[in-house]
């Protein structure tokens, strides 16, 4: 180890401890801060991130990596030492092409767009937000221009989640989706509905707080090194890889938090399955926004709305809610929580429709940035596709356009990558299951060893050694390919809704 | 508004975010953390306790400050933008004159002599705890020399707690405790013992927690603001001046929980109600440990063991402890927890026996750094004065030498701040009472606004502004002065253990 080398690591070192305090502050502020200290946590937050900015973009680090790269070319490419350097070098002269200036002009519209959102969707009225999304896309425009051209300029905003992704790739694969899934909701849309009455009703918090930790445990939850707390929308964060915390709730008239449970596992299972040699580094994270949302949907839905882990837990759900459960058969709940039927909020749609809240929010985010859609036209716009590809008209501007937090904050270019977690979770299930040919048994037995250690080894030890490309590639033995999610969705359709599907 | 003082006030305000972060980091670590989580954690608060003092030592700050000079002379010592560069300046100066590596040497020490201390204790072996008490002398020496000669090396370390304060203000108060004390605690020994016997039993912790926080919301506690939680050993923390987090244990055996939680109050309030025109400066703190003392104990012991506090609460307490209180007077108990009784443990020690546990390890403390006592003598040393003082012979060197923390991480200095907090905290009092004729009514009504009020706007508002000689004197209208406090504890002795005092 050469003293740049060390050098280095300190340098990162201090990036990611500051990247982590920003975690905790974050993740203390939504779970247990008193109100009253929220306008010295938004300074305290500022200051760790300014910092943490500063360590990235630092001349002394561009000089270690400048000294660094012939003993870099020296390197297996894919040893811990190689991959380091290269991200690194990737993130600083990603970070260091935004000045400083248009980046704390974005930092602040993003949290006064924020606040503008909770106005306007308090009083469902667009034309409050408006003026804030106008000068946001003016500063994202500013920030497109930072980057070499590419061919879409929308690829700017895509990298920022899923490095090295364009819309190129993307666009074949949702074109695939549209038109699988559109005439699919279509025919569920034709049959008899299915039952979920059984879905509503009265779920006290401490047993359905009971079940999930229950569940929780059994997935591998270890209160040595995870923490389960409430807050208003679950999330999942990593002070430290040995201390994961995920978050959720627990309504009392459903079973949201139990799923969601399920969901902020599989995101903290990630983070707390990474390499420990790559501990304080920038590789000691989950890869991509999108291959994180594959483990938390894997964990979700194709776990925790399979028949092989309700054959083990059903039993106990009944004991939990015995006058809710007791006299449903589990098939009955089982075709309930896999129910499709097209419905107007995102977060609460089904694992087929879901995809087409994301495709339609991805095609009008590339129809603002190449300029074919104003802004102004944005909510006539979302209503138009909600009835096009769902049927569904939103009755207000709150439930329609200003239904997620998304674009008011600046972060474009982020849903897509909800629809590519959800496909590839679908790979990787296909090859876990032909790699462990009793999987369906394992989860029977409520034994989810055999899948974490599957996960762990091929593919969160590795954390952001790889583009998300290549660890498609490695973890699942293809690119990235819609077809097994859509055979998985069509199969799942089939067994539930009880139609016949092509 | 100069440039100068706005910079100088953005520097200081990375400096003070930085400092709150590191007790948030804290805070977190002692109450939710996941214990594997316990070496990031290390990591990340050596890192922002590093970024602290670089903030706090920078050349830029040092040339503000020389910069400012001259404006500082124009403007009234009192107001706020004078005493900001005033104290600034007096952290500052101090901060530079240690060196970074005897910095970073003393930190490193003060952690692994705490590892030390914990396997010693549960050995009961203090040769395991020697060399490294003999390693960081040597560091406090070297520290002690940063700084100019004073009357007494010891003073170097007593500044630290008690900026400016020596032990040639520190002696004579001492001397007139211990020769005030010592026999008033003989006679107390040859007098009948009080029956404590109604503090000892079964005190359910839900129901402890209850009857605190109530006693909480009465003196001011605020959701909005504040927190408690449970922690091994109670603090207070103040991530911002309107986040303030104490926390508590409670043990089902006795009624430390509800004390602890009183005393914490003092300490959070008083963080609580400084001046909001002092946020994120060096002033928005409590002006020193003594000062803070005298708060936790004033509302610790003044008021939550006054007949007053307990005509009010006594009610509840038996409410909350039916089969424990039912049949006991109000007298017996209010006896009962003023009982003084010479005993082995400092934490565990009455009003009256704890000042003599302070003043022993005071004046070993002070032969220690004057090198009339060696460390290898330091357990002998310690067992003999607990037999002159109070009478009580330690079975062993974990209840004896090691029963406290505060040596094992270099904390030589801060013992003797306990007793003159006590001190402090009954010059106050006897002004408060002086000023507010009918403070008992107030207290027996339950309401402790007027309280509240009085010690915000005498003494908690200026923060750090003025030092705590200038401190103490305002708020009380007299130096630092031990006979109020021997004057109350006479009172007290008589009143509860029956006895004639002179």
């Amino acid at each position: 180890v050469t003293a740049a080398s060390e050098r280095l690591r300190a340098l990162l070192a201090l990036n990611d401890d500051l990247e982590r305090v920003a975690n905790i502050l974050s993740w203390d502020q939504e779970t247990v801060m008193p109100p009253d200290g929220a306008d010295a946590r938004a300074e305290q937050r500022a200051t760790i991130e300014r910092l943490a900015h500063e360590a990235l973009v630092a001349d002394e680090l561009a000089a270690l990596l400048e000294e660094l790269r012939d003993d870099e070319a020296g390197l297996e490419p894919t040893s811990d030492e190689a991959s380091i350097v290269r991200v690194a070098r990737r993130d600083h002269e990603k970070a260091r092409r935004v000045p400083a200036e248009l980046r704390a002009e974005l930092v602040r519209e993003a949290s006064r767009g924020m606040m503008a959102w909770f106005e306007a969707r308090a009083r469902s009225d667009f034309s409050i937000l408006l003026p804030h999304l106008e000068r946001q896309f003016e500063l994202k425009r500013r920030y497109i221009d930072c980057f070499e051209p590419t061919g879409d300029p929308y690829d700017v905003l895509l990298d920022d989640y899923e490095e090295g992704m364009t819309t190129a790739d993307v666009d074949p694969v949702f074109d695939v989706l549209k038109r699988e899934l559109v005439p699919l909701i279509d025919a569920v849309r034709r049959a008899e509905p299915v039952d979920d009455s059984c879905l509503r009703g009265d779920f006290p918090a401490e047993q359905e707080r009971w079940l999930a930790m229950h569940v929780l445990e059994k997935f591998g939850y270890d209160p040595a090194s995870w923490r389960v707390d409430l807050s208003a929308h679950p999330f999942a964060s990593a002070p430290s890889p040995t201390d994961i915390r995920i978050t959720t709730r627990f309504e009392e008239v459903h079973l949201g938090g139990l799923f969601s449970c399920m969901h902020e596992f599989g995101h903290g299972l990630y983070e707390r399955q990474v390499s420990p040699t790559l501990r304080r580094t920038p590789l000691a994270t989950g890869c991509s926004s999108a291959l994180h949302e594959s483990q938390s949907r894997l964990w979700e839905n194709l776990v925790g709305r399979g028949r092989p882990f309700w054959n083990h837990f059903y039993p106990r759900l009944q004991k939990a809610f015995p006058e809710q459960f007791a006299d449903v058969e589990l098939d009955v709940f089982y075709r309930a929580i896999n129910k499709v039927q097209p419905s107007l909020i995102r977060v609460d749609a089904d694992e087929v429709t879901y995809n087409l809240h994301i495709i339609l929010r991805y095609e009008l985010e590339r129809e603002l940035v190449s300029g074919r859609l104003a802004l102004r036209d944005l909510a006539d716009a979302f209503d138009a596709k909600m009835q096009e590809y769902l049927g569904v008209e939103p009755p207000n501007a709150a439930t329609g356009v200003m239904q997620d937090m998304h674009w008011s904050d600046g972060s474009y270019g982020y849903f897509p990558t909800y629809s590519l977690g959800n496909v590839i979770s679908v790979q990787l299930w296909e090859r876990i299951r032909a790699e462990i040919s009793d999987l369906d048994e394992h989860i029977e037995r409520g034994d989810f060893a055999v899948l974490r250690e599957w996960l762990g080894e091929h593919l969160h030890r590795h954390g952001r050694k790889f583009t998300p490309a290549e660890t498609i590639e490695r973890a699942t033995g293809s690119p990235l390919d819609p077809a097994p999610y859509i055979r998985y969705l069509k199969r799942k359709v089939a067994d539930t809704s009880g139609i016949a599907v092509a």
